[in-house]
This record gives C-alpha cells, structure tokens and sequence, in this order.
C-alpha cells in the first residue's frame, strides 16, 4: 500500500450520531438558537471528530515545524537565513511569539526541526531534520519525492506520539525563511490561481522583491514542471521540509481523530496539500485566522474553511492557532457547560410561537 | 456643572508617551514589524490608556446589565417579557454563556438589575433599580431624563467601585427582551441611517415580526420627537435602563483610565450614545466582535472601532467581549515577554537592507 492509500484508508468521516445529539443540545440550551454561531459549529464538528457529544479539551499541543529553503539564497526574504536557526532557539528558550501566546492559552509547544540548514544545539529542540534545507528550486526539485514522504511521515509520527500523550487538540505552526515562496508556488500549482493574486510580502520584501519573487515562482514551476494532480509530486519539487512536515501533521492528526487547528499561510499551504492527498482531512481542520499574506485566505476558500479570527497577523508560528485554541475550548466549554431551559427554567421560544402570531 | 459637562471633565486623552514607548518595543521584538497586527494595536492603546509602556491585565470585570422594555408588550421579541427575570436567574445560577466564558477567560462577572420588571430574589443581583422596566415608547417617553442620568450614573459608580478594588479591564454586556429594538431606535436617530439597512431579527423574529418593528420604531421616534444633537435626550426617549447603564459603564472606565470591551449591538449602542456625550471615551474603547444583527456594523463604522472577532454570534450577555478579553490580555503579554532581536540574539531586518538592494 502506498502513502496515500495508507493515509487515506486511516482517515473515517465524522461520526453523525454524536454530532446531531450535540446539535440537540445546542438548541436546547439557554440562548436564541444558533445565537452563538461559530462557537455552536465548531462544537458540533468536535463532537463528531471525538464520537463525544459533550466533548471536552484537556491537553493542547501545537507542533511548530522549521525548515530552510534553498530559494531564499535568492533574496525573497525580507531577513536572512541565519534567522530560522535563530528564532528556533529563540522558540527553545520561551521568547517568540508562540512561547508567549502559548502559554497564556495553556498549550505545550514542540519545535521540531525538520530541515534547518545549521545544527541545532538544543534539548528542547526535537531532531528530525531530513536535511539541511531543501535545494534551490531554481536549479531543480525542492527534495526527492521519497524525502518529501519521509518529512510527511515525521509530521504523522509525532502527532501519533503526542495523541497517545494524552493530546487532544493539535495546532500547526512553521519557521523557515523564505518558506511564503515555497507556499505560494504550491498554491500556485494546486489552485490555478493568478500569481499576482497570490503572492504576497512575506516578512516584508518591498515592491522590486516582490515583483522578483513571482518571478522565481513561475521560473521554479516552469522548470520543475510539477504534476498538478499529485500533491507529493508538488510538495516534493517546490519545498519545503516544514510544509511537508506539517502536511504529516494534519493528516496525522485525522488519522488520530483528533482536531487541528490550521495557523498561518504556510500551515495552511500544507493544509491544502493535506487535503488533496486526503480529502477527509478537511472535516479535522479548524481554521484559525485571516491573515495578511493574499494567498491565505485563497487557500481557506479552496479548502472550504471560515477562519476565526481576523487580527491582520503575518506571524506564522502558530501565533493564530494559538489564540484560536482558547476559542475552540471555549466553543466546547458551552456545549457542556451550559444550562439548558428546562434546567435554568427558562421560557423557550417555541411557548411564545402563539402568543406572538 | 451638568452631567455631561462633568464626565468630560474627567476624561483625559491618553497618554502619547506611553504609547510611544510601546510602539518602540514592539518595532524591537522578534517578529516581522506590525506582523502581530491588530494585537501591537491594543497593546499600544491600552498602555496609552494606563500610562504604562508594559501595561498587564491583572483582574478582568464583566458588567453585565439587565432592564425591561415597554416596548416588549407589542411581541417585537421572540421571546416572552418574563424570559429578562429569569435569565438573570440563570446567570446567577452560573449557567449562561457569559458564565462559562467568564470563567473560561478568568474574569468576574457582576450581574446588575437596573431595571427588570420583577422583584429578583438573588444575593449575588446587585440591585440598582430605577424602575420596573421602561415606560413603552409608542405612547410616550420610554424614561424621563433624570431616570437617565441617575442610570447613567450607576455605570459609573460601579465601574468606579470595581477599579477601586484593582479592575484594570472592563466589558459590558447586557440583557433585556425587547433590547434590540430599543437600540435600533437609538441607532436611527443618532446616525440618520435607513431603517432597512439597521433592523435585525434579534433573538429571532420572522419577516412579518420584522417589519412590524421597524414600524414601531419609526412611529415611536415620530412621537417622541428626539433631538439627536442631545444623545441623553434619545436614550431618555427610547430607552432602556440597561442601555443608559451600560453607557455610563462605559463613560466610567474612560473616567477611570481602564479599557472598556464593548461587548454585541446592545452594548454598541449604550457606546454610542457614551461617545455622544463625550467622544474623547471612544478612546477607551475596545470592539469585541461583528454579530449577525446588521446594526453593529454600523455602529462599530460610526465610533471608527474595527472588531475583533467574527463568530457569526448573537448572544449579547457579554459573550464576545468576554473571549475578546482574552485576545486584550494575549496582547498585553506579547509586549511586555516576548524577547527582543538584541536578548534574543536574532538578526534584524535591517541588517539584510542592504544585502536585499
């Protein structure tokens, strides 16, 4: 059997049941129906991630995936590559972003360094690196396709490994400069989107960089001439190893029946890969944030997702999904602890129906 | 000195040093510049607002206000009158929404009858009452102008009482059946708006219902006559107690120099009818959320506030503001512990600028 096959025949539907008795509940709960919109949905969709129709959150884990790309040699960065070694010790010793957004949602964060190009000393720091950054895909593939499937197995693993530590609400985030280029030429492929639509300033590039970065991106397809419908072929010769690791990590995650909240445009890039390598992963991913970067919210639409919170953030890390983790325990919260009206003895609609016609 | 004389007096604008200071730290944190967004915003403004360039959030108050509606008597709800009384019951009881979010985000929730039409037996009910419920304003004004500035004063008084005993970020939310059309109303006269575009269904209401409300509120502004140049004129005339309160919550913490969280479409116009009185409280302000009622939006577009959340909810209670809570403390925390480029050793940008050109 090979990949796909493995990933699909381990990937079932939402289980039904468990969903229409939390969407009883829902409506028998002291509030208008439906009056708390996506807090009510998202209930629902855990509900049947969990086969729990009063499912609840007690350990969150977001998994941050960093990896070099071989085009940022090309200067499509605002920063250079020495940074993504950098931000993950950064990341290990607790000040980035995601160290501080984490802790304040109660998360644990894993760092994982899938193909920094630089050696990580770090206790902290999980080694899985496939190599030392992906190559430029100028020059060629981005990886082989059997790195690409190894970096999407790592993703599987520890997702695997931390769903039987008890975790049961995953979130992705990525570091890897140069990592929006590699994003948007897979969305470029998989979508057919413009690349002017698409492409966006990353960490900050100005006009002449980004007008340089499509550029790359159309080179890079042309060259590599990736087969649009094949996902691996894609992610294998546009990059990068972070992306693939997350792709792992999303599908992992649906493999394990537990839901994964879907951070930035590069988590979301792998999301998309994700989905078209199994569909049925999709019914796991929770959407956290609209971001500033273009190709987001093109890759929300493609995916079908509505996405939470809307703060013009271009972090990446996890940042969004950190934030969206809060709300989707707290969207559980509800569906459990909320009083319904026979309970609280409160008046329902449905005993004024008549009254008011 | 008159009411609106003296709450003027007794707001400052905030502070430019402090926000400056902010901004400083931010633009040297270990992030792309401004890539945390609309999070960089509110930490700006609450350290304006506090007069501290690392302001923390140490104890968060919900007010939660509670009043009845003339109105209500002519079925513009979906819900029966009595459903105000024991609601505020249920959130006595803990088993509302804001009480699972309240205790979700780790804030307190105070519960105020400031004019429900019915004794409320409780210990924790703060019991503020000016009258039972508003006078209906088809036949005359729905309060006189002294009930809205004694319930516009007890905002303020308890708003001033909760800082006194260390609250340092406030929401509002309400209850009160009958609520949106009493703020509809306000809405109308104070923007001029087409009453189309402003009406929602509230806590759900069919087409007929709909049109009938719209009808009320016209007439009942035809009747009364408002001056919109005098905003406590209009919320005299068109009521609610709760409405008046929650402005007044909202005057208060500008008073107090504490950020103000306004909370779904009730709350927005008990803001709105605050920056009337005086504007320079828009500044203490913070917009939690976009419900689903169309008069939010437009309300969020008059005070020039820009929502953080999108949830598709409806709930009123305070729910959004309390989740927004959250993302206010999350922005706080981000300024003051994420690690700077210099102690985390990470390039900056600007040592690329030239290597990019």
């Amino acid at each position: 059997m090979d990949f796909t096959e493995r990933v699909n025949s381990n990937i079932e539907s939402l289980d039904r049941a468990s969903m229409d008795e939390a969407k009883s509940r829902q409506d028998s709960l002291t509030k208008p129906l439906g009056s708390l919109g996506k807090l009510e949905d998202i209930s629902i969709q855990i509900a049947g991630i969990k086969k729990d129709a009063r499912p609840s959150i007690d350990k969150k884990v977001i998994i941050v995936m960093a990896g070099d790309h071989g085009i940022s040699e090309a200067g499509v960065s605002a920063f250079p590559k020495e940074v993504t070694p950098q931000m993950v010790l950064n990341f290990a010793n607790g000040g980035a972003g995601i160290n501080v957004l984490s802790r304040h949602v109660g998360a644990e964060v894993r760092i994982v360094d899938i193909g920094v190009d630089a050696d990580i000393e770090s206790e902290v720091v999980i080694n899985k690196k496939i190599k030392m950054g992906t190559d430029n895909f100028i020059n060629g593939p981005a990886m082989t396709r059997d790195e690409a499937i190894s970096a999407l197995n790592v993703g599987i693993d520890i997702v695997t490994d931390e769903v039987l530590s008890g975790a049961d609400l995953i979130a992705t985030g990525d570091m890897g400069i140069g990592n929006t280029t590699a994003s948007t030429a897979i969305l470029r492929v998989l979508s057919g989107l413009d690349i002017n639509e698409i492409t966006g300033r990353g960490t900050g590039i100005d006009e002449e960089g980004l007008v340089r970065k499509q550029e790359l991106i159309l080179e890079a397809i042309q060259m590599n001439d990736p087969n649009s419908g094949d996902a691996i072929d894609v992610l294998s010769k546009l990059g990068g190893l972070e992306i693939a690791g997350l792709a792992g990590v999303t599908l992992g995650a649906a493999m394990n029946r537990v839901p994964v909240i879907i951070d930035g445009f590069i988590s979301a890039a792998a999301a998309l890969v994700a989905a078209k390598i199994a569909p049925r992963s999709v019914e796991y991913m929770i959407a956290s944030h609209i971001s500033v970067e273009p190709g987001h919210g093109f890759i929300w639409r493609e995916l079908g997702l509505d996405p939470i919170l809307d703060l013009n953030m271009r972090l990446g890390e996890g940042t969004g999904a950190a934030l969206t983790m809060s709300i989707v325990e707290a969207a559980c919260k509800v569906l459990s602890e909320m009083a319904t009206f026979a309970e609280a003895s409160v008046s329902d609609k449905s005993e004024k129906e008549e009254r008011v016609k």
